[in-house]
């Protein structure tokens, strides 16, 4: 079966990592968030689709969980010696992707023929797509800052600033990159893995006609928040400015009338019925991926729950 | 007594090298050639003027004369295993400088004003302008492959193509960077560096303006070729294809009307007559810079040469 897997940085490239050591590689697409993509040093950066590919090609940094391994940091301490911006963190072999993608991007080259190429020379073999090839930017709305660019609000303020709501630029008048629908059209199931539901996931639903494709598809979405806490990142603290519980049932009704089953952790068991009553399936597992091993157990346990459910 | 250098790259550097070491730094200007200034996966690179900061700081490297001593090569490398170009070697830690210099270029702020700071970073005292904030583009007229941008012709091209002429673009619609004028009409003699007539000194000339505050000088001139050959560089080859024999003499002619004193090297000691033929004094001496102690020797002889014309 083929499965399409929607994505944005650290957990879901995690999970993708587990689909892909299970799936042909001719079965798994991902469709990566771009949402959160931002110019840096003149730089065109896009932090999700490099944390996917470096994360499937095995390059990444087990650590972070974002760029590479045995990275070095030359040329961003000449930059801050130098009296520029150093707030951003990119190592040497990371600034050479987004070196080369500038420079064709500037040829007016897309962003998935770049991605295409660049996947070829990480040796990943499984489609890894943009969202879209135009521009859409994931705007954080603040009580302190006013409206900030993300990664202004994540790594330049810490995620500090108390968040008020979210606007997704462009998305309305962004294409798909070409062979996300045919994908989606062609998938068995489409998996939303365990990302923030509003700056990684909610964008790639804003690209026109994205949304509307997924309503013929089977839809399984993994909760990032276990236990009242995301795995990484600000998840939960989202959800508490924005007036709700962090809690994988706010996750299920984030996605509730898109999603048919939902995956949550073994922590969470007591909210099944919850879950449940709005309309979803429910996998409780361990969702914690601390481990290669464990990305792998996952992605067959929801490959499994997908079985079912069908 | 004020001294104001104009120089191209390599050679030239290492004389204004040689100067620094001897004058307060407070005496010492140096105005840059940028006609060979170009983009290079989208970074504006300058080769002269960082080949002449890093040789007054003492980071050069001291095999190449170019680029930085200890560098490491991760970006570039990582850079041609994404299929991208490799052809300019750039160092890490010198693409740090361009990539900092390209941020603040978009921001439209000065080149010369940016240099300044980079100076200060780097430890320098005496005042590096560009000959210009504005681009001028010196291209190089081929047999082979019509009008080339210099670099290509240098580096890519490897000098190889055959020169039939030279254009300085934009040279007569340039002004003079801030302090260029203003140095040159408080300095006791201007020299001519050790460097590539029509490539490095030309452009500086074609600036508006800058030739014509130099009549009123003490212009005294280093002949970059020693007994028919460049130290480096294609100085030699492009007066062959020129016509012109590659002598110290041919560049002495070039010079002609400019300079008051010209400075040849002990082996050219035969041609004294006729460089005075031209209406020139002539220093005779070792002017190959071999070692950092023969910078400051040549430079102590041309500071005592002129002392002697004044």
């Amino acid at each position: 079966m083929k499965i399409v897997a929607l994505t944005g940085g650290v957990g879901g490239a995690k999970l993708a990592h587990g689909l892909a050591q299970i799936l042909p590689p001719e079965d798994l697409t991902i469709i990566v968030n771009t949402g959160d993509d931002f110019e840096y040093l003149g730089l065109k950066i896009s932090p999700d689709l490099d944390t996917v590919c470096y994360t499937l090609a095995g390059l990444a940094n087990p650590t972070t969980g974002w760029g590479l391994a045995g990275e070095t940091w030359s040329v961003l301490s000449a930059v801050v010696e130098l009296g520029g911006p150093g707030w951003f963190k990119l190592g040497d072999r990371d600034l050479a992707t987004h070196l080369e993608r500038t420079r064709r991007l500037k040829e007016s080259q897309p962003l998935s023929l770049i991605l295409r190429d660049f996947c070829q020379s990480w040796g990943i073999k499984q489609l890894i797509l943009p969202m879209s090839d135009q521009r859409v930017r994931t705007m954080v709305d603040t009580v302190e800052h006013g409206s900030l660019e993300f990664q202004e609000y994540f790594v330049k303020l810490d995620c500090q600033p108390r968040v008020t709501g979210f606007q997704y630029l462009g998305a309305e008048e962004a294409f798909p990159a070409p062979g996300v629908i045919d994908r989606i059209h062609q998938a068995g199931a489409v998996i939303i893995c365990p990302s923030n539901p509003w700056v990684s996931i909610a964008p790639i639903l804003a690209v026109e006609g994205i949304k509307t494709s997924l309503k013929e598809k089977q839809v399984i979405a993994v909760s990032p928040i276990i236990a009242g806490a995301a795995v990484k990142g600000p998840t939960a603290k989202m959800y508490r400015e924005l007036g709700w519980q962090p809690s994988a049932l706010s996750v299920a009704q984030h996605y509730s009338g898109l999603v048919k089953g939902f995956v949550i952790d073994n922590k969470d068991a007591a909210i099944e019925a919850d879950i449940k009553r709005l309309g979803m399936e429910v996998l409780i597992t361990r969702t914690l991926m601390d481990s290669i091993a464990s990305r792998r157990q996952l992605a067959q346990d929801v490959l499994n729950f997908i079985g079912t459910i069908l």
